[in-house]
């Protein structure tokens, strides 16, 4: 699971910093969440190819977290591409797109798919054999959903000596993995167990920006292997947090202490502090596994 | 008069170019010329100050020229702007302004005005008692107009010597560089050339970016200044300006020729070609005054 950082700052995008984006490979898919002004140059910078962006998730539809997605569309029509796109994001998000292209009298060389949404319950939004994504309901000035991204539980792992000492054929070794026995030529039944290991956990992954503290999104995000949660402000400025809707450092740990995260990822922050270092101090006094988002930053979990 | 450059690339905005945007400098105005993604960015990298744009003149609704416009409103208001906007382009400008602002459940801190045009004939968009700025209806695959900024002659310079020699009051100073004349408590009647120097001349710069080969814009660029003109190809690919309605170098050159204009500046280059060179090599086969526009460029006029 490879997390891409393309801009983690707040409100403005800054010759040095860039409004929220970040790419999630998992399983070899590669997700798109959010799409600040700027994104595709972001995405260019760092080397991650147009063609494997297949879905985008759109938390919301304030402009640092989605003004770059027509540009995004815009260029992808320009550059010929014929696989299909898929946009997840609030009602609203086709309408605006579908107006800008008609303005500019373009249209897309593919077929894009808008998946609107309006729910204040979660839901599954994308679930193929490997993933499945659910949306997380947040609290902020506008309708906004984090996304919970989960892996599927993948194959057994084949035991080789097991199954070569048993002599078993190739040909049995995918119905091993799926987790069935086998019946030997002598009649003797070998329990899977003794041919196989578990397979690799299945990782998850939580987006959660932009939204004020609430507790009602840890049913969802509860045992998530990552979490990336903003934290606009640090305490000092907590008295902001409910007028613009956003969390303190210590209060996303505090979400990620009680969800039981395996990391804590911090970012969306404001472009008013010269340093986001004292954003891991203040999370590190609640919750011990905090790793700071950065533009341009790659995680591996 | 000044011109910067902050972006003057044809189509998809990349790590080393931009899309086309320009702030030109007259008469201590400060205008801005379209505003393609990333414009807001570029503006601050050339530490331009936002508080001195008041007027944007948009030519045309795609999007290297106009989708970095709303992430620039919204800054504006972000910043806590009180002065006046004006927003001069197509009809559409404002529709798609106001629902992105109303998909975000955001609003300006400042009037926001807009001038949307339609008309097929060149008219007067801007006027005040230094500038005036006419459009100039262009041919391209959407509606689109260029811009022609045109100072007023100024004051008549006072000739300091001749008024003290004569003995005048300071109090009758504004009437002569006004071009009155002066008698005398002696009956005499002095003209004014005696009293005056002709004022600095006033300049005009053009802005034609996009369109395709056009002699119809000649009347109203004639002997402009400072021509920005389009050329998107060079000539080798020249087979593409039709169905693209865009330029080429040599065609550029050609109106600045017809036009007699004083310095043609080429833009708006195909992402295609390494390198720009060519652009002005081919351009400089028909008129002699040629400059390269390149992203971040200042020129004073």
């Amino acid at each position: 699971m490879i997390l891409t950082i393309l801009g983690c700052y707040a409100a403005t995008p800054r010759t040095i910093t860039n409004p929220t984006s970040q790419v999630l490979e998992i399983k070899n898919r590669m997700f798109l969440i959010d799409c600040g002004e700027g994104t595709q140059v972001q995405l260019r910078k760092h080397k991650l190819k147009f063609s494997r962006i297949n879905h985008i998730f759109i938390s919301h539809l304030h402009g640092d977290h989605f003004y770059g997605l027509i540009g995004l569309i815009s260029t992808f029509a320009l550059l010929g591409r014929k696989t299909d796109l898929h946009v997840y994001g609030p009602k609203g998000v086709k309408e605006v797109t579908l107006l800008q292209l008609k303005l500019s009298n373009s249209w897309t060389t593919y077929n894009l798919y808008f998946h609107e949404l309006e729910s204040t319950e979660s839901q599954v939004v994308y679930e193929d054999d490997k993933v499945v994504v659910t949306t997380i309901p947040l609290k902020h000035r506008v309708y906004t959903n984090g996304y919970h991204f989960q892996e599927k539980s993948g194959d057994r792992k084949l035991n080789i000596e097991a199954v070569e000492n048993y002599e078993i054929d190739t040909a049995y070794y995918q119905k091993i993995k799926s987790g069935g026995d086998i019946t030997l030529d002598d009649g003797r039944v070998i329990p899977n167990e003794e041919l196989t290991f578990d397979p690799l956990p299945a990782k998850s992954y939580a987006f959660c920006s932009d939204t004020v503290y609430t507790e009602s999104i840890l049913p969802i995000i509860n045992n998530v292997d990552v979490l990336y949660h903003e934290s606009t402000f640090l305490q000092s400025e907590e008295q902001y947090c409910e007028k613009t809707m956003h969390c303190t450092a210590q209060q996303a740990a505090t979400i990620a202490k009680k969800a039981n995260a395996g990391t804590l990822v911090l970012g969306h922050y404001s472009t008013r502090y010269g340093s986001i270092e004292p954003f891991k101090q203040e999370a590190l006094t609640v919750f011990d596994n905090v790793e700071l988002a950065d533009d341009g930053k790659v995680f591996e979990f």
